[in-house]
């Protein structure tokens, strides 16, 4: 067996050990047509059955009706931030944005950017972004509400989404989808980038409710229009066709080996609940964020003083533990747990803490 | 040993072997960091030299001086035609397009979309695209002078290329950019696929110079701004990391095992010259393009009648020769030869046709 470490990071993020053994299986000959699947045509029948695979364990995964499409485009979620109010902010309608961190700052500039009538209905920052807030009005003539529906670098997440009150929902789901079940039909658009729980990086899976498409004006640029890639099954151009091979495998080992969204949760909970244990019951970790606001996928946190932080991730490394540092733009630590971290690596994690503390 | 076949994809297209074989050799474990490349961090120290290895290697073969920039931009080269005409037509001043078929003509689309000045001042349609225009007169107050290196579906090349006559030339390189060297001087921005001749699909190389980007208005999304990508050194969120370690494996293999562009045209050259030479010695192969005007990278041809024709495809096949068939929207054949197809495919190739042609 091959030296494995216990890979926190952020995103990209670790992926499915069986997952990434069948590529490296069958790097150089995908399903016996003598061509790796990075060589063969995104036209063929071998890919389709690819695209088309994910495409179905998406839709039965999150339980979506027909009215809904699902989508590949490249660029990630940074570019949905521009393509959003670009296809879907209705002429002389307000477009509402919360905002809970860097990533929906980022959502909320290329909105404005584009001269949209902008408003941020409710924002944390007041608090550097440490808890979700649930206190807001929603226009009722707004075109849309965007939220992230978990912040990769403050560790929040919000645990009951926001009510739209009528107005269609669009989240940045980047860092926590396909983490848990949840109900769909309130939101006109999804999104998120692959690289933390589906995929590796270079691709955003877009999930649009029919009805918004008709929102897209004529005279946008091709490939910034979502209907050129739901006309075209997002085979408009050259797709990444790796991204898409990982992605399929991934989703099918969440459907088929761990079981689905419903029990997803239920161990990243578990997960989550251990690490949360350790920080509530010490005298040097602190979570930085609300407990009640704080996120399953990425626990943020604090060791002691400067220096101790400092020893803190120093003897991590030592001890296999990877990619527990936080974002540079706040420092401090941070354990992503998405759907592909391990028990096992939560559990050395949890020894490590501990055991760290009490030699103190 | 596994099964190849000899593959002549037009892209996503055939890898060079060691390159494949070194991916999949180090899959679940790069560089000894007990992580898959798919799972480390773009903003790690190990992927950092991934990207400067690949950007330094593009430098070199290329002979870029440092008022040159190379950036990775996903969405591919489509993304290319909305991004050139927004960031670079000057205000009042036209664009110009020469166009010579499928993808130059999408290209100009685009312009047009963006209600830029768009002036196509030569264009080969009289003739369904079979040849090159060399006849054309450049505005002298245009942005830019815009056109298609090489015509992936058509299978024809620019073997000279346009004087910009003192406009700064723009080029779609994507399936011949790598496959033999040229003065980039005249070159204001290049921009290639990498699914062709570099890398897998998902992501394009752009070259820029720094004068270009002067003219980036400001008011552009961030993401489809050249300065954004810069400044950023191509970092502004996370990049496909596998597409550019792929490339970076792709650009070691041309410049150390092959020895660079001029050995890589030397080799183009005598690769197509093999197959053409069976094509005008022929009764049933026939070329679709000037002689003067056609391809190294994509020869396309017919085989008498139609019926003939689709035999000839289905042996091929029975024969391991695969992706020979011409592009849907204009039928035919086409054999892709691309830097990484081996001249042992090649020679399988010519072996096949005429083997063919004889048993009739």
């Amino acid at each position: 067996m091959e030296k494995r470490v216990h890979n926190f990071n952020p995103g990209p993020a670790t992926l499915p050990l069986p997952v990434l053994k069948e590529i490296k299986e069958n790097f150089l000959n995908f399903r016996g047509s003598g061509m790796s699947i990075v060589e063969i045509s995104h036209r063929s029948t071998l890919f389709e059955e690819v695209i088309n695979d994910a495409v179905d364990r998406t839709r039965r995964l999150l339980g979506l009706d027909d009215n809904y499409h699902v989508v590949f485009i490249q660029g990630s979620a940074s570019l949905q931030f521009c393509m959003i109010p670009m296809n879907l902010a209705l002429p002389g309608s307000p477009v509402n944005y919360i905002n809970t961190g860097t990533w929906s700052t980022k959502a909320i500039k290329e909105a404005q950017i584009q001269g949209k009538d902008v408003k941020v209905i409710a924002t944390s920052e007041d608090k550097n972004f440490s808890y979700i807030p649930y206190d807001y009005k929603v226009d009722n003539q707004a075109s849309y509400l965007h939220f992230t529906s978990n912040n990769t670098i403050k560790g929040t997440q919000w645990h009951q989404f926001p009510d739209g009150q009528g107005v269609p929902l669009i989240s940045d789901m980047s860092s926590d989808f396909m983490s848990r079940p949840f109900d769909v039909k309130p939101f006109g658009l999804i999104y998120a980038g692959a690289q933390k729980n589906i995929g590796p990086s270079g691709i955003a899976m877009v999930i649009i409710r029919d009805d918004m498409l008709k929102r897209t004006p004529d005279n946008l640029p091709t490939m910034l229009k979502y209907t050129t890639f739901i006309d075209n099954k997002s085979l408009v151009n050259t797709p990444p066709t790796f991204a898409i091979y990982v992605i399929d495998l991934v989703l099918k080992w969440l459907e088929e080996t761990t079981g689905g969204l419903k029990e997803m949760e239920r161990i990243n909970k578990e997960k989550a609940s251990l690490i949360y244990e350790v920080i509530d019951n010490s005298e040097i970790y602190q979570g930085t964020t609300e407990v009640k606001s704080r996120s399953m996928m990425n626990l943020t946190f604090r060791v002691g003083d400067e220096e101790l932080e400092g020893r803190f991730l120093v003897e991590a490394v030592e001890n296999g533990l990877i990619g527990l540092k936080g974002h540079r733009s706040v420092g401090g630590c941070r354990a992503s747990l998405y759907n592909a971290v391990t028990m096992e690596s939560v559990k050395s994690l949890v020894k490590f803490m501990r055991e760290f503390e009490e030699k103190l």
